[in-house]
Parts: C-alpha cells; structure tokens; sequence
C-alpha cells in the first residue's frame, strides 16, 4: 500500500522545520493557508504572511521530530512532535500536536498548532 | 505546582474508558456536549446520547492508554492515545488523538477523536 498523501506532508513537513527549508514550507501550503500557532492566539493569513513566520523560526534554530503515529480523519492530519528551539544555547523544548487541514490537492489550508506553558521544558 | 484541572480530566477519562465506569463519564462532561467520534462523522448531542454511546464502547471490551504527552491551548487539551477493543480475543488497535474544549468548569462541552482505517491494526 503506498503511504497516505497527507502523511507523506506530515513527514516533509517536520524534515522542512529540520533543515529550515522555506521552498518546502512554500510548496506543502496553499497561498490562502491559515496558521493558528499556538491556538488562541492570531492566526496569520496568506502564504506571504506564513513564509516569514517560519523564516523567524527558522532564525531561532528549530529543530523538530516525530512524538507518535499521525493520526487522520476527514480532511484532517493530526500529528504529535516535539520541537526544541537553539539548540545547544538555553534549549527549550515543546511537545506539540498539530492539526492540518487540507484542500483537495492535499495542500495544507489551515494549521492549528496545540501547545502551551505546561509543554515547555527546558533540559 | 498542582496538576492543570484539563490533564486531571484527560487522565480520569482513559481511566474511565479502562473500567467501563459510566458514572465517572457522566462527570466529566457537559449535559449539552457534543461527540465526534471518529472526526467526519455525524456527531452526537447530549449526555443521554452521550452516556449510550460510551456504554456500546464498554461492551466490546475498550481498553485505552496514554501515548504521550497532553497538549493544551485556549480552552483545549488534545492528547495522543491508543485503545484496544476486545482485548484477547480478536483484538482490534487504534492510535486516536483527542480534542475536549471546555466550558468555564473544566466541562468537556465537545470532543473531537481523529483517527482512521491508517490507524487501526490487529497484533
């Protein structure tokens, strides 16, 4: 069976936060994407808005990694990882689960990201 | 510091679903909550149907653990678990994420579970 399309965006889109690659991050949204990151607060609207709020977290030296199976339904991909910020200088670590939600091309339209204070640690 | 009432919840919950105790069911949720179960389909409405649709869960021998962190934002906790219905005798395994919003009491007033045929095995 080949893998489902909407992991295979999940599994691209953790490797772009891994290498900060942008072209990436570009390709797997639509241009009318959202970002609600962390829920409850502003979502930002429209690929130009999202580009540059992952060139600053790319800045801060993210890394991210896989915490558990993607989980999918209806039009939704939902998904734990961790994220660790500078690496190396005063780390902080987040646990995170996020919702994507697709359009029918299986672009990202909508991306929810679940994380508060009581998911911040700092090893 | 003492535990976030929301992880409290999360936690009597999975246990809840592990003793088949409807009562600890009826406590947790709102009177008016709403259940979508998995996401995508037709969610139920209310704690009468609410209370028969944990006790059809409980008669096929649910079984459920945690499977990493709960994360929380805005009046949400989402969380990564797995649940094993009839357990021993042609077991069945499902890799859930869970979405409770709650009211102003730490009420879950609606519950969103996302899964799909991806996440189901029989070991």
């Amino acid at each position: 069976m080949s893998k489902n399309p909407k992991v295979t965006v999940v599994e691209a889109y953790i490797k772009a936060l891994c290498e900060h690659d942008l072209v990436a991050i570009d390709t797997l949204f639509d241009d009318q994407a959202s970002v609600e990151d962390p829920v409850g607060s502003e979502p930002i609207q429209g690929k130009e808005a999202i580009l540059g709020f992952y060139k600053t977290a790319f800045s801060s030296g993210i890394s991210a990694r896989a915490d558990g199976a993607v989980r999918l339904a209806a039009n939704h991909a939902v998904f734990p990882f961790i994220v660790e910020l500078n690496p190396g200088n005063g780390e902080m670590r987040l646990e995170v689960i996020d919702q994507f939600s697709f359009n029918e091309d299986n672009k990202i339209i909508a991306m929810k990201a679940f994380w508060g204070q009581e998911n911040i640690s700092t090893p």
